[in-house]
């Protein structure tokens, strides 16, 4: 039974009668932060209302995250009770964001008083009752508020004779704010959570990846590539157009149960096995492979790929091969099997011998946590800021969220790329607690129906607060069947939708450029003679390479705004299966980019094309220009529908400009 | 920054490793429960997920809320990381339900050894592991599951020359069972909340209801009906098959300001007033007017209506007329205008000098709650257990919470329905916070697109986990344009789809067997001569009232157990816009109904139904009967298009009875 006392704190909390709900964005009722990069605004909406009819007033609270102070924005009624704010994010790090409701006695007074002048209603009472609520404001005023107030008071009296002057007196936007800001705040409704924003660097949603393996960055097989000689392909790289130059693991690896070419059990004595299978008497996860260079070679390949406008990332991989120090040094870090051996990695039945994981259940989880962390916070202090993160769908989610969390509180504009490609709720739930970016399943979406749902799932639902897509047609493990099967031609139609359906893309190379295509087997993702376990020699210079439309198509992403972010992606409707078509337009609609592939990489395939106008913000009988960027060919087209032609062994795609005519 | 403390904390919490979100049924993250009704069952889902591949377990948890012990059942993963249980609630009042999930690492064992033994792998060591295992779990068991599980340790190893065997048996059922049983309880995740489940009565949700005002109950006008005479009156509505009789207010109605015939403010001397202009000379809410006679004949008709069949709701009507005797006793729960009068209800510039609203905002509300929430428990004590609750958006939120809670408390089986007619978010939020039925927007719902969005909404989405609709044709205050215009065949539609769509519906009476249907000017939905402000007598015996339909439909619904429920519901495409076709079903599909109905009051209407086949478990080839269950007229059709003609002249719908054929 409720006592005295809880049915009087009931009776005061009905003073505070609006309701604030189905706040938006929110992810998991405020249990993870939504995402935003710098510059970007947030949009918040809410469901907010109170009893009765009065008038109500709402404002969206926000501060970064370490300011003690509040800053306010005026929320507006948009319909049907649910109301809209925004405001911008400025700075690295987080911010935090809630709203405010009361309701507007005086603003209701002042409504209703204009009614009652209108119906020629008798108003003294009614302005008695205006002074009075002018009063308790200015009771709870100070300064020159009240002064202003109290004149309001004696104003409002004096027009009870004018009533028609008496309504634009009360209904002045200066006194509703005055009345407003000095409204009795112990009756405002606050939103029962403050919801958190991370900001990060502008690379965090728009950036070209290429992955390389520095020890191919040779011409002897024999003779793996270093650092140097990585160092002196930058410009091939940088030429194409890339952001971000991603490594794979540059550590010791293991001699133990290495891995032959071909992921042969039985290596040769010259294999260089596995750059995944970290750890050897050279040191471990805070070492270089000595073959590759020193530390100083490290920071100099650095230095020389920002002076070209590349960013280095690095691998974040937590297991050891049996060789690596902490195997020998902290045994209790790794499960014991019950004949005494450590255990290694396995997908019954199959074992990895080479590969021993973390047991993150043991007991001595706090030092192992605090070593790794350690390992992301060696490399953040060596310059690096962004990594790949290698399987982290089966290392405790807790851990992730307490890893990410800690880093970038010293490192706010770390960026950490999730490789998981595992079952959807997992994928979102290691986004939700802290990565930055996630791979996608791209790979595997490779009909029209299943790009359109799949992205937009990813770019037209609440998970595009948390998961930034980062589009991948090929990685050192996936080489899907379409392009094993399709050619050159299905290549370029993968990297175009790659890299217009992904604000963030990227592409493991030299292998893709060069459209290396045979599996191991017939069936298999895996390429024949994988770089993950053998050095290759790769002839960039081949003239069939895709080298210049992977230039051009980078080139039109950096000069078009529209391409800069994912969330303005709109599928238009065609009436050939095997032609896609989509659009994305700058904030402003100053850029309007709409992308047509022909998906067939053996066929020309033809087709109309349902344009979508409004979504372009083009009337349903104006002419437009399309401007395919890729060509520089020119069309005037008329409305929704209109032909399109695509020839793979030409173009598999437009991407066309969309400009107003005149 | 963490401090080592916090981070052993996180470090221990990744032993729980199992994630559950998203449950269902849940209301705004549990801050609200959920609504069923004796004997219904609670299908509960959640994303149930860890990191890795291991195998997981999950039980639904649920008990009374007086109770101490859970009681568990088995979820089970239905698709996705998605998994489900459910249990069934048996007795009035209020369940909790919460959900665990643990890796099952036993069972991934288990699975994984099938593997190995499948793949013709060395088993050795991990039988071994497997021992380990089952020996933690007899570490951690008592009684006769130690015993069980030593037993179980020691067959292992001895089966371990004997893979196949041994696979037989470490999964065995008993095993599974044993094992989970004794798992490590401390690595559950616990779903952190606990939800909740408010159990109504079955007439909570499925009930005919029959509004009446018993002063109407007469022959003369001059001579108000009396409770006696309402009973008298009770085998007319039982005879229709009504479940409930809602009388409008029968307290002492105000003198002061009294509202005269058709709303009039200068009433006739021997005018009746209002019956919401609560309170006179006479007393006031815990009062009865004086002419409707005594708590004893009440609680007369009362006992003789429940030898009917018949429930007698009361209305709940929290406002005062200028004389009830709060307004002299309670000066204070009133709000004053600058004039030293009380405030009157207002909807500015329109004034109701007749009502005076409570304030509750005022400091006294604690008494003033008190003394409300008092009133319901006096016509509960005097054993009435439905209340009509007008207008509650007006008073706020957290009272009414308050209140039905309390009262439901001693009361579990009391029943109260909104009459809310305002802004669906308002709606929504009283049926929240603990309104067990609703008033609808039906009256406004017309077209077969109207209805079938509306009612899609309320019967196929989460809004029907705390929305029960109350679906009403009219009432004294609605009298819509389409009854207004359409006639008899109006009335004969709107009733039957009220019938059939909501599970709960009523009608008042006798205004609308009697289809009178003449507003007090064009484009008002008011009566003319309502019985808001004059006796009426009804002529009810009209030989062209609608009675037997409404008696025809009313045994139908009881018959037909696809109709004492709203979740089944499903709208069938027609190609005549005229025609709305939808679908109910019972629980086992013992019972389907078909319903199709002429929206067109004057013309005959004829087009193709296509039955939606697989909603009614009707096989593509199949034929089947369909039996009208109000001509009594069969046929077979086959398919899913099928031909129907309705003329509103002989009768607007079919009701169809779904069989299979031989």
């Amino acid at each position: 039974m409720d006592t005295p006392a809880t049915l009087i704190d009931r009776a005061l909390s009905t003073l505070r009668r609006v309701v604030i709900e189905a706040v938006e964005p929110e992810v998991d009722g405020g249990k993870f932060p939504i995402k935003r990069c710098i510059g970007d605004r947030v949009r918040a909406q809410a469901d907010i209302f109170a009893d009765g009819h009065d008038q109500l007033g709402a404002r969206l609270l926000f501060r970064r995250a370490h300011d003690s102070d509040w800053q306010e924005t005026t929320m507006r009624l948009i319909e049907n009770d649910r109301w809209a704010g925004e405001f911008q994010v400025n700075d690295l790090g987080r911010y935090v964001y809630t709203i405010i409701g009361w309701v507007d006695t005086y603003g209701t007074w002042a409504a209703d008083l204009a009614k009652r002048v209108k119906a020629g209603v008798d108003i003294s009472v009614d302005i008695l009752r205006g002074v009075e609520l002018l009063q308790s404001a200015a009771d709870r005023a100070r300064g020159a508020d009240r002064r202003e107030l109290a004149y309001a008071m004696e104003r409002l009296r004096e027009l009870a004779a004018n009533p028609i002057v008496a309504v634009e007196f009360a209904q002045s936007a200066e006194l509703a704010e005055l009345t407003n800001r000095n409204r009795d705040l112990s009756q405002d409704t606050r939103y029962e959570r403050e919801l958190v924003a991370v900001v990060d660097p502008a690379k965090a949603r728009f950036g070209a990846w290429y992955e390389m393996f520095p020890r191919s960055c040779t011409t002897d097989s024999k003779r793996p590539g270093t650092f140097r000689d990585c160092a002196a392909r930058l410009g091939y790289v940088a030429s194409m157009g890339f952001d971000v130059l991603y490594l794979p693991p540059i550590h010791p690896i293991g001699l133990t149960e290495r891995k032959g070419k071909n992921n042969s059990l039985v290596p040769a004595k010259d294999d260089v096995g596995s750059p995944w299978a970290i750890g050897g008497v050279e040191g471990g996860h805070k070492s270089i492979h000595p073959q590759l260079g020193t530390l100083e070679d490290l920071k100099d390949l650095q230095g020389k790929a920002r002076e070209l406008g590349l960013e280095v990332a690095l691998d974040i991989a937590y297991q050891c091969s049996p060789d690596h120090p902490y195997v020998k040094e902290h045994r209790e870090w790794f499960r014991e099997r019950p004949d005494g051996t450590v255990q290694y990695a396995e997908n019954p039945p199959k074992k990895y011998q080479d590969i021993y994981p973390f047991d993150f259940e043991s007991k001595h989880a706090p030092e192992l946590w605090e070593e790794l962390k350690s390992i992301v916070v060696y490399w953040a202090e060596q310059g690096f800021r962004i990594f790949r993160v290698d399987n982290p769908h089966t290392k405790p989610f807790v851990f992730w969220e307490w890893l990410i969390n800690d880093v970038k509180r010293d490192y706010p504009d770390a960026i950490f790329l999730s490789e998981a490609f595992t079952r959807p709720k997992v994928m979102y739930r290691l986004a939700k607690l802290g990565f930055t970016q996630s791979y996608t399943y791209f790979a595997w979406k490779n009909t029209s129906a299943e790009l359109a749902k799949y992205f937009t799932e990813l770019t037209q639902t609440p998970v595009r607060e948390y998961f930034r897509p980062n589009v991948w047609p090929n990685t050192p493990d996936i080489l899907n069947e379409y392009l094993q099967k399709g050619g050159r031609s299905a290549f370029a139609a993968r990297f175009i939708l790659a890299a217009t359906l992904g604000a963030s893309y990227g592409i493991y190379g030299p292998a893709f450029e060069l459209y290396e295509n045979l599996p191991i087997q017939a069936g298999s993702e895996e390429y024949l003679n994988s770089e993950k376990y053998e050095v290759r020699v790769w002839g960039a210079d081949n003239p069939n390479s895709l080298k210049d439309l992977i230039t051009h198509v980078n080139a039109i992403r950096k000069a078009s705004p529209a391409l800069h972010g994912d969330w303005s992606l709109r599928f238009h409707p065609t009436d050939n299966s095997q032609l896609i078509a989509y659009s994305k337009v700058s904030g402003d609609f100053s850029d309007k980019i709409l992308v047509v592939v022909n998906l067939d990489p053996r066929n020309p395939q033809a087709g109309w094309v349902s344009v979508a106008l409004k979504e372009l913000k083009v009337g349903n009988d104006e002419a437009y220009q399309v401007h395919d960027l890729l060509t520089d060919a020119r069309y005037v087209w008329h409305g929704a529908r209109n032909f399109v032609q695509l020839d793979p062994s030409i173009l598999p795609a437009h991407i066309f400009r969309v400009h107003p005519i005149g």
